[in-house]
């Protein structure tokens, strides 16, 4: 669905397609604001906007559609300056509704990142995306309601639409530090090769979601430099205040990788202080056992002549002998800390 | 509560809020230094002060409130220079009293830091704060016994200021140095969860104490340079005295790592020591006992035909064949060193 | 064998190598674009073409030739300027045809990485490997189909391979990810010398594949921005493509790179956890067996007066202790978990 | 106590410091060099010769103070450009006399960093000292004899000084490398607590030494560049020459800092190693004893009808047993190399 | 031995140490090019051609001497321009010949690397080292045959001396990838210490290796780069493949530390895995061997009162419950993978 959403002078008109293609982007009145977002947009629509009405460059056309040779089917974040226009690709991250009851395990599982296209000039902005997103549908009903922020421009919207992305980023990453203390839970209850998959699992996206966030970042760094022309200087204020969020993100992602490589460490502690604990029950028990049953197996050989055997007090006194060595090993386990 | 402190020429004065919004920050006399501090202020000074008097941008005012969202609930240290003024972002880690009896770890848990908002203009000083501070609180006092520090201006007293913070940082370092010292002891008493989750927790907050003196460090470094206008070349030697200290403080944080983490080897090496002395224990233990209860064994068979069973020496046979298996037993293991 | 496609004014014509050395490289028309493919070439052809022809330097001849001492017989990628011309090395991943049935760890064996040479003037394009390649043949069916192609000139030929290129590496990628998903499945069936050093050979394979990209990135790195004069700046969109293309690349190996230290850490840890539950198994066994073995022992004694032998209920009483016993034993295992 | 060398046109004059400071340091001759030494200097010096004389900044004085809270209490060593002079802060190793019959380990233990400040002008070096170091006692004598070095001016004794420096810390890295050597044998002796912590010990103490090396070497390649006016290029080759000796001692550092890790390995793999021979030894007696106590233990059963313990050649038969059984097992540990 | 080669206008001549001190270094016609080449000169050769000839400095006297504090007792490599001269340290690798029957890694350890110093002006070319070189030697040869490499003069001989010292170093570089293949073989053959010790100290002498190329490449970049003025710039191609050959020797190095850190995981890996069979064995033994040792020790108790003992199949009984004990184990281990 494309809707196009025209600010001229505090007014706001709708048009269709076909309407903005009659006027050309280069004859768009000056102080006049046009958004067009593309929500999973049809073939003819993009033919007809992108491809004949913006001129967008084939290659530009191709970043945008989903590939899915790629992580995820998404484009890498990145921002290239044409003449007409700059081309954005960001990465949305929806979080779905959570079903009651869901555990943070599978909700994370649910969530999927989303490629948000925009292309920026200085008067109109488009967002391309394949499915409906609350950044866009926030910042819509944001700017109708206040219409400075039209009156701003496309520089100032599209910083509007990014902090609501990293404000999703942070969403997420607050849904994996949760997901993390659950398995340090699981981590201090005994070993188990699904506590140990989960953990190896979100180091690895830990590492992705950082790379992801590295790039957002260096992308928002040099938007805030005032790099781009259509972005103008004042409006570096709400760029720089983006890049702050995803520095903070990038922060908040170091210390969840700490958190995991503490909890693989712990885990790995925690299996050898098991191991030694099995081994020490093993060491006590045939320490106490393998002694006294070589007594006992002593006074059951049938040699002719073992006097102890007729003797009145030779059965009290291997009771007794074995008594004694119970409880000298018992003292000896106790000085050790073996019986703990 | 708001402490606004005017210096002109040798005389100090107070004002109140309203009577310091009679007079535009712009109309401050030359020579004059006007240092606002705001403890925990209302929403109306913040209004009236921030908002009014000086004109304070929406997104730096959201910058200077707490946020739970953020680590600490704290916004990264950070400096921005707008046209009328500088802010800076700062940590304070204010250090309580420590309790009789309190041990170190108890007593780290306690520390919290603060985030310390400034807004410098030439002749303004203003520190925003949430709770009262030591570090505001120390300078407050010198000022006033020393009028050449408010002489030399609001890049002088900000220097003083930072001093203080990089002072509590050492000693929150050297806090965390006593702790990791203790739970040396810890680790050389035996393998514990609790002793290695201590050392995994203290490895991670290590990191985190880093990347904010980093942070703090990359801040000062760009003070000192004579990068912001309102810093003045003359006190630069006090900012390159600060960011020394945070060299320092570098080098402290990155030396109690090294130890958190050879602790953490030692940890390992010596859980795999107990390891290999229970199962030498054990080895000791079978390999003595195996041997001579199947001699006993043996001449516990009931066959019929058995003629040393009959023999006169049959059982001090076997009793002689016992002691020189065991001291045999005993040799070998003396020599392998397995008896330490 | 050599092919020369000459294109001038939109029409293609084929010379032979005398006709073509015949021309002075420097009396190419303006307007005419010259493609020179030389697939497995001659020695003589090399010497007329590349030495007599083009006055290529000896070192540049070297470098084009295969050397035995370099990993994979291949000179490391490339750029090098000439005042006369432009020097390229990449390394083509050409992926030769899947028998039936054959598994992807052999498949991924099968491929071996071929040098390909350019060389560029503004007007022609020379492109020397040793064996047939796809990414040559395909770009010249498509140019001959699209004669915009040759209009845009060397420059914009070159990028079209080069994408090619990047597509067999971005191929090759997906075929290890493949493998390193089948390797996890070997690792969770139990620990083999086999599946470890598959695992750390990857580790090897990968860095080795990640340094290559990176070499190729920062290459077209410098292509895209316009350093080289051969290459117009109007081409820069699609080595910037390339460069997008090597980004992603170089991120998808360091994706795998997690999986495979992930998986390598999974292996360690289901080899310590098998070994838990072995010696779990081992002290179950030895806890119930030692203490029941030593009671039967005990009346095993041949003493003239144990009272218990003589006893009506000597014999059942024993039975009692010995399931009490093991009953104990079972409690006690099932409360620790051992017994799952 | 304070030493004044002045020297003018080949003569060498002795001042007290009230001489000297009757003179303004400004007013020294041009050609005449002044070396004044400060070792363990007494309050009233300091103030007379550092605060009066020569104008020192309190930020200075500060930092030629030791400082308890820093490491080994030496502030880190430094460079920093005044108007009038250059100040510098190095650390120096004097390595003491060892005893007869010292071990290396209780040596290097005795051996104390100390702080050695310089400041110089065009004319005047003042070298500031806690304790009488052989770097500056042996450059002492050096320029008494050799008076050209005088004549070459404050920036080449500085040189020298430091170049003195420098080849203690090289003498102490080839002390540090003796001691891992000795822990290396201690290492091939057997594990123990004693040999992991000094090994971890000195990992910690390497990294400590490389910072330390790192802002030294950084210190002198600005020296070298000729970044400061009171060092003359003519002496940069001096200063290029500490340069290239602190580059070597921060890869002596990093050489050794492999060794101790390596010995880290070395030590988990014996002790690996180890465990694994103790516990092939219990297996070994377990395999081979458990089941011929099995066997005797079956003749030891008392049931009245077992045909073999009446036959004639029971007894020799299971004899022959476990002959058997024992050699079967001798051979099948043989092939698996369990005996070695 | 000192060999001076003059050559001028298409001829060779040959001078003494004194006919050429005879000489002034400045008064060599132009396009005339000297080679002296100082193979283990005699101090005196020193002093006469280096000191009072060339009027070299001091320290760089000093930096050509071999130097028994360093590293194999070689300056770290190093370029040092002069007013009147370049100053160059790099390291030969000279590869004595292979004795019949020697193991690569013994002859590993006969390879000695070796400093090799030149001085270069636009005329001279003085090349310096201790033992007669091949490298050295190989070059002189070349160039008396052809003498268009003397026309091109000092910075083309100096290259292609750099090519053959980076040539010999990837020949070592080979031998050690050899030799690392052998202990492959070795850590597949089982853990010893004698194998782990040689793979760390690989490690170690890798990592010295390959700050002894970076070292290398850096200065070739530099020479390369045109920094210097006695290169010429239509010589930097010379220095660039020299260059590119020095990048390759690195990733070749890069290659080899991956195999070893490899081979070390393979080995703990493997160590690991024994330790589970011989675990593996230890529990199958005791787990079949205890139970049917409870099973006849029960029957050996000698109570009056024992049925079963007295039972026409009593003795057959026991047989039967043992065998079905037998089997029942030996399905249970045969399906957990334990007897292979």
């Amino acid at each position: 669905m494309t809707t196009i959403t025209w600010y001229e002078q505090g007014e706001f008109r709708t048009y269709t397609v076909d309407e903005l293609c009659a006027i050309a982007p280069a004859s768009i009145p000056k102080g006049a604001t046009v958004w067009v977002d593309m929500s999973n947009p049809t073939p003819e629509d993009e033919q007809q906007l992108l491809t004949t009405w913006l001129g967008v460059h084939e290659l530009v056309l191709d970043d945008m559609r989903p590939n899915d040779d790629l992580a995820e089917g998404m484009h890498p974040a990145k921002v290239e300056e044409f003449e007409e226009y700059l081309f954005l690709i960001f990465h949305a991250v929806p979080i779905p509704e959570r079903k009651p009851d869901e555990d943070v395990g599978t909700f994370i599982h649910r969530i999927r990142g989303q490629q948000l296209n925009f292309i920026m000039t200085e008067q109109l902005i488009l967002t391309h995306h394949e499915v409906a997103l609350a950044c866009i549908g926030d910042v819509q009903r944001m700017v109708l309601k206040n219409r400075l922020a039209m009156e701003r421009g496309p520089d100032y919207i599209t910083a509007l639409i990014l902090d609501e992305i990293v404000d999703s980023m942070n969403a997420y990453n607050a849904l994996v530090e949760d997901r993390v203390e659950e398995l340090e839970r699981l981590v201090m209850k005994g070993e188990s090769t699904y506590t140990i998959r989960r953990l190896l699992d979100h180091k690895n996206r830990n590492q992705f979601t950082r790379r992801k966030l590295m790039q957002h970042r260096e992308i928002v760094a040099r938007l805030s430099r005032g790099e781009f022309k259509v972005i103008g200087m004042d409006e570096a204020v709400y760029y720089r205040n983006v890049h702050d969020h995803l520095v903070h993100a990038v922060d908040h992602v170091d210390t969840i990788r700490e958190s995991i490589l503490s909890l693989i460490d712990l885990y790995f502690s925690m299996s050898s202080t098991r191991l030694n604990q099995v081994m020490r029950v093993l060491t006590v028990i045939s320490t106490v056992f393998l002694p006294i049953t070589f007594v006992t197996s002593w006074y059951g050989m049938n040699f002719h002549h073992m006097p102890e055997l007729e003797w009145m007090f030779g059965y009290p006194m291997v009771l007794a002998i074995i008594i004694i060595i119970s409880v000298v090993m018992y003292v000896v386990f106790r000085k050790r800390g073996w019986l703990a």
